[in-house]
C-alpha cells in the first residue's frame, strides 16, 4: 500500500471554532464537507484530543471560516499548531458571535457556516460530526485556499493530530544545506525564499537568522531545526 | 442564509466504485476524505437513490478512483449522470479487479484506494461510509482534477442526487442568446468555446450543431436545452 495516494485527496483550509460556556476554542481543519443539499448539512472531522472536539461535544454547535489564500504563516501556527488548552487563541482575532453565540472568525475568511450537531460517528482517533447549516455567508466573492495550496505554495505542514499527518515525511530535498526543517511540525525553511512574513529577506541562509527567530508555524526555536 | 457558500468548500472528483455479486456498478463523487491517519480511513457521502449506495451497503467494499484533468465530460456523463439499473458503465472501461474484488478502473485515473467499510452513518438523503483503506498505489504523479476546476475551467454541473446540488441555479450568463444550457443537467453549451471533445468546433452556433448533437454530460437531446 502506498499511503501517500491519501495525498491527492483534495481539501480546503477551514477555521473551525467552537464553545464551551463563556470560552472559545478553534482549530484548522481541512475535512469539512457537505453531505446533503436538502436540508444542508456539513460533516467535519476532529482529533478527539483537540480542545475544539470537547467544546463540540460539550456545545453541540461549530463554525466554519473558510480560509483565504493570503492566510499568513502565523495564523495557521496559532490555530493550527497550539492548543487551546495553553493560548488564548482568540485574544487580537476579528470574529463577531454567531446566532448559537460561536465565534464566526473575519480574518482571512472568505466566509462562514454556522451549524448545529445533528449527529456523530466515532472514527477511531477522531469523530466526524455532522452539522445542519442554519447559517452562512460569503464576505467576498475569492478563490478559497486549498490545502494542496497550503503545501505547495506556502510549504505548509500537517501537525501531527491532523487525518493527513505522515510519520516521519521525507524533506522535499536532501543535503543541499540549504534547507532547514523543524523537527517540531516539520515546515521547512528555504534559504532561497527565506521568510518574508517575518521579515526575513530571500537569500537569509540559516544560520544568519536573528537568535530569537522562531518557526512561523508552531514556534518552536532554531535549535529544533535540523538540515534537510 | 446564503447558501451559495457551500460552493466554496474544496472538493476532489473521484469514481467510487462497488460490486453486488458479479455486477460492478460506479459513480462520480466528490465528499472523499481522510478520517484517520493511524490506521488510514476515508469516508465518501454517497445518494441513498444511487445503485452504488446498494452495492457498498451489500458488499462492504469500494474503491476510489482519483479522476485527472483529462477527464472528458463524455465519462463524467457515464459515471455521473447516468444509472447502473439502465446501462452497463463497465463496458469499454479499463480496469483490474482489486483485492476485494471491487474494480480498481485506470482510465483517466492518477491513482486509487481500496477499503473496507468499517462503519456508516445516516446522513438523510446520503449515508457517510467509513472505510478501512487496505490499499492504495498513484500510478501517476500528476495533480487530481478538482471540483473547482471541473466548474469553472471545464464548465460542469452537479448531478440533483449531489451533495452539492443547487435547485434551479441561475446560468453564468443571461440571454446572450449565444449559450444554451441543458435543462437535465445544467451543463451550458457555450458557442465561443464549441464542443471540442465531440469535434464541435469553437464558434459553433447552437442551431447549426447536428441533429444527432447531444449534451455531452448527460446525453439528453438538443431539444431538452434552453437559452442561457
Amino acid at each position: 500500500m502506498n499511503s501517500k495516494t491519501l495525498h491527492k485527496v483534495s481539501y480546503g483550509m477551514y477555521l473551525v471554532s467552537s464553545k464551551k460556556g463563556e470560552k472559545y476554542n478553534g482549530q484548522i481543519a481541512n475535512t469539512v464537507f457537505q453531505i446533503t443539499s436538502e436540508p444542508p448539512t456539513v460533516a467535519v472531522s476532529i482529533n478527539k484530543q483537540n480542545l475544539t472536539h470537547e467544546f463540540i461535544r460539550e456545545s453541540k454547535v461549530f463554525t466554519v471560516a473558510i480560509l483565504n489564500k493570503d492566510v499568513p504563516m502565523t495564523f495557521i501556527g496559532l490555530f493550527g499548531f497550539k492548543s487551546g488548552r495553553e493560548v488564548e487563541k482568540f485574544e487580537g482575532i476579528k470574529y463577531r458571535p454567531g446566532q448559537t453565540g460561536v465565534p464566526i472568525v473575519l480574518d482571512y475568511s472568505i466566509g462562514f457556516l454556522e451549524a448545529q450537531v445533528i449527529d456523530e460517528i466515532d472514527a477511531g482517533t477522531h469523530t466526524i460530526f455532522l452539522g445542519r447549516v442554519i447559517d452562512a455567508d460569503i464576505f467576498v466573492d475569492e478563490e478559497p485556499m486549498t490545502y494542496a495550496y497550503y503545501h505547495e505554495i506556502k510549504r505548509g505542514a500537517a501537525p501531527q493530530t491532523a487525518p493527513t499527518y505522515i510519520k516521519n515525511e521525507p524533506p522535499a530535498e536532501v543535503g543541499s544545506g540549504e534547507k532547514y526543517k523543524c523537527n517540531v511540525c516539520g515546515y521547512i525553511y528555504d534559504q532561497e525564499q527565506g521568510d518574508p512574513e517575518t521579515g526575513i529577506a530571500p537569500g537569509t541562509p540559516f544560520s544568519r537568522l536573528p537568535a530569537d527567530w522562531v518557526c512561523p508555524i508552531c514556534g518552536a526555536g532554531k535549535e529544533q531545526f535540523s538540515i534537510a
